[in-house]
């Protein structure tokens, strides 16, 4: 059962018991392009205390330096070693995990946010925001030449997405069994600032569909992305804490890694999904509405 | 077990024994554009000898009447009223069994063949091929208003797939929960002649993956093509057969509806899915190579 934090003790406790935070970013940070209430100073409290503050988004269509340029528009501070976005996790993947030859390339179903931490981990690449790609005139399998260096295909979400696209990224797959097919992540569904759209993990469900079979999810709720993170920072899982809005992402991904768990409600969960009659299998250790109700803890003693 | 159809006298028995024949297109007579060797004189054999001879297809992106045509372009004799495709049935499951009052409208993500099936049921519809919707420009939902009309959203083959597509026919669904989502069809893979590609169930899926929600589906293997059949055409299912080249959609359609069933290995199945070590679930009752091998009938006295 998930604990309601509610009197100021229970926000101080919970400042004290933890030395590192991670963050999910859209639902717990803002929403779409509005900064949600409360953020900006509670951000400020935690480091004010020395906490170390982490970014884990499975947005792939940034790239950490374009997540940095968001996090400056929106006011809220934040350094780019701080952040870990799906794209930066599926890049570092595919050249440390999966140790790609340099020769090799990546077929990208995705933005340029994607393409960018590919390049940053010195990964050739084909397909996302090549304009030859990002069309809607017919595609013509008979024409169509496969690149023999094409070890793997890396999906993100892909407003562009097209027939094109899949129908590459299909043969890519379905001729050569040996490559790999990723996913920078799974959400179902995105959430902006008017209301939900679909999600990554709907782009890369027509492969998923057509070859019948899954692909390497590098976001969360899989632990490659705290791989990430611990590649880079050292904290102690018993002194940390994972805040999001989603249960199957952000609270799972917490509870994989072995970390203290906190569910907000203003993303995409609402409180009866935890709380109701037919409660999720996935409950987090603590709920409570907004970021920003940590706000009380400056004001207490 | 199935039957491995071998002697003059197997094929022979098997046409006396059927009255009325329905056949799959894509992979049973043709693949992508061209005829499949045998099986024009093999249709002419049936139809001299009086057999009933119906066509039932997937694929949704053309209707009846411009089947008609790619039968006239292939040579192969065939008439409106032979033909089945899911797009029809759609239409039908739409007029006649949710019998949508006339004012109400479809959201389609699908081709001009589905729309021109909508259009002769009297449906109105919005979507599909209208050129607003097939772009790649950046959609935005702020912008965007719901017609109160729409009380179902179809999906069918869509080789004009484009996330403006899939957000509008999203919002849809996920607004009016009474909203009906509707698939012509759920094959995961489109024969071509050059290969295969994703099919109209991948178009489908982005939907199916951000909602969590499964469409009603009008194709094979679901029994509503069936009916449209029967709504039409007097047969007795213990004298008709179902020639087709997928298990899973036009093997698993016949037993659906208690017909018998024939395979070919003109399209997507191979023999040893039926009859290696680890065979199908779904057996046919009998197989052959193609269903040009029935001219053997013709030779025999």
């Amino acid at each position: 059962m998930s604990s309601r934090l509610a009197s100021p003790e229970d926000y101080s406790k919970l400042v004290n018991s933890f030395d590192t935070w991670l963050f999910d970013c859209d639902g717990v940070l803002w929403r779409g392009d509005h900064v949600i209430d409360g953020v900006v100073e509670v951000l400020e409290m935690l480091r004010r205390r020395n906490k170390k503050v982490i970014f884990v988004t499975n947005n792939a269509t940034k790239s950490r330096k374009s997540y940095k340029t968001k996090f400056d528009q929106l006011g809220i501070e934040a350094h780019v070693d701080e952040i870990y976005g799906s794209a930066y996790a599926a890049a570092v993947y595919i050249s440390s995990i999966l140790q790609l030859p340099k020769h090799k390339k990546v077929y990208v179903v995705g933005q340029s946010g994607l393409e960018e931490e590919l390049r940053d981990e010195g990964i050739q690449y084909l397909g996302g925001t090549d304009p030859a790609d990002n069309t809607l005139e017919p595609f013509d399998l008979s024409t169509f030449t496969l690149d023999p260096d094409v070890a793997a295909v890396v999906c993100g979400l892909d407003t562009q997405i097209n027939y094109t696209k899949l129908s590459k990224a299909f043969q890519y797959l379905i001729r050569n069994p040996g490559c790999h097919f990723i996913a920078t992540n799974e959400d179902s569904t995105y959430p902006t600032s008017a209301g939900l759209l679909p999600g990554a993990g709907s782009i890369s469900s027509p492969l998923r569909y057509s070859l019948g079979k899954s692909p390497v999810c590098t976001g969360k709720p899989a632990s490659t992305m705290l791989d990430c993170v611990k590649a880079k920072v050292h904290f102690d899982p018993q002194r940390t804490i994972m805040v999001g809005d989603r249960l199957n992402t952000d609270i799972l991904f917490g509870q994989n890694g072995g970390l203290t768990t906190l569910l907000v409600f203003t993303g995409i969960t609402t409180e009866v999904e935890i709380t109701g009659p037919e409660p999720s299998p996935i409950i987090p250790d603590f709920h409570t509405q907004g970021l920003g109700d940590f706000r009380i803890v400056e004001r207490t003693p």
